[in-house]
């Protein structure tokens, strides 16, 4: 019976275990890929945003890309595991000791492209325009203070 | 009285033809471009879906990815607006000339993206590879007849 216990106990912690791995990115490499798809997309999304605010491109098309920008967002706060500042990455070591104010700062990008979305389904022009502003603020929000300069 | 009517209706004329025009891009180059734009955010979140998929990042990320693909997908069928198969694109007439087979396959599209979307937030591994498996599928129910190979 103590045997049966300790079984299910082990079994228990091994499913925990292999949740926990799946949870996260396999390797600080893997963690610095997907930060870097995921931006590749953030930028994709901002360029889409731009053609709009430019004239370029349909106020209807901006749903698209302000509901992908919300998504993006809303892993943010999961991209950079303690350990994912070594290697081929402009992360600073100040995600990781200043982790309050890079909360913050991911929080405030999570808000704004929020808003960018509520603003693209108006479809109003002007409030397209202004959350497009807020959203790029919240860019360097992150970008200025924790992301080293292109070497 | 009646000049004041006309002056209306042509207010209204004016009015509409401003939403027309901002509802569509603003020349075939910038629909073009905004084509380009879409799929390099597709390619992104096709990316990090992969990545789930490989256990290279958690599946707790994958909702960032899929969601961000649906939001794409639901602007697909605006992105080949008439006239814009000329200049820089592999877009293929026939888009245009075989325009309800075209139809069918973003449709096809944004269902698979829906479908990924639903597995992401699932959060189950098994959903996720086989909602991946269908996505992928659908990619090619357009790049196949609609797109031009590289030159």
């Amino acid at each position: 019976m103590k045997f049966s216990h300790l079984f299910k106990a082990l079994a228990v912690v091994s499913l925990l275990s292999t949740a926990v791995a799946t949870a996260q990115a396999a390797s600080d490499d893997d963690a610095i890929e997907l930060r870097k798809t995921t931006m590749k997309g953030i930028g994709a999304s901002m360029g889409g945003l731009k053609m709009v605010v430019q004239g370029k491109a349909g106020t209807d098309m901006a749903k698209g890309f302000a509901n992908a920008m919300a998504a993006y967002a809303s892993i943010a706060g999961g991209l950079f595991p303690k350990g994912s500042d070594f290697g081929d990455t402009r992360a600073k070591e100040e995600i990781w000791t200043k982790a309050a104010e890079f909360k913050a700062a991911v929080m405030a990008f999570e808000q704004a492209a929020q808003g960018m979305a509520k603003a693209a389904a108006s479809g109003d022009a002007g409030a397209i325009k202004g959350a497009f502003g807020g959203l790029g603020k919240s860019c360097g929000g992150c970008h200025k203070p924790f992301r080293k300069p292109k070497s």
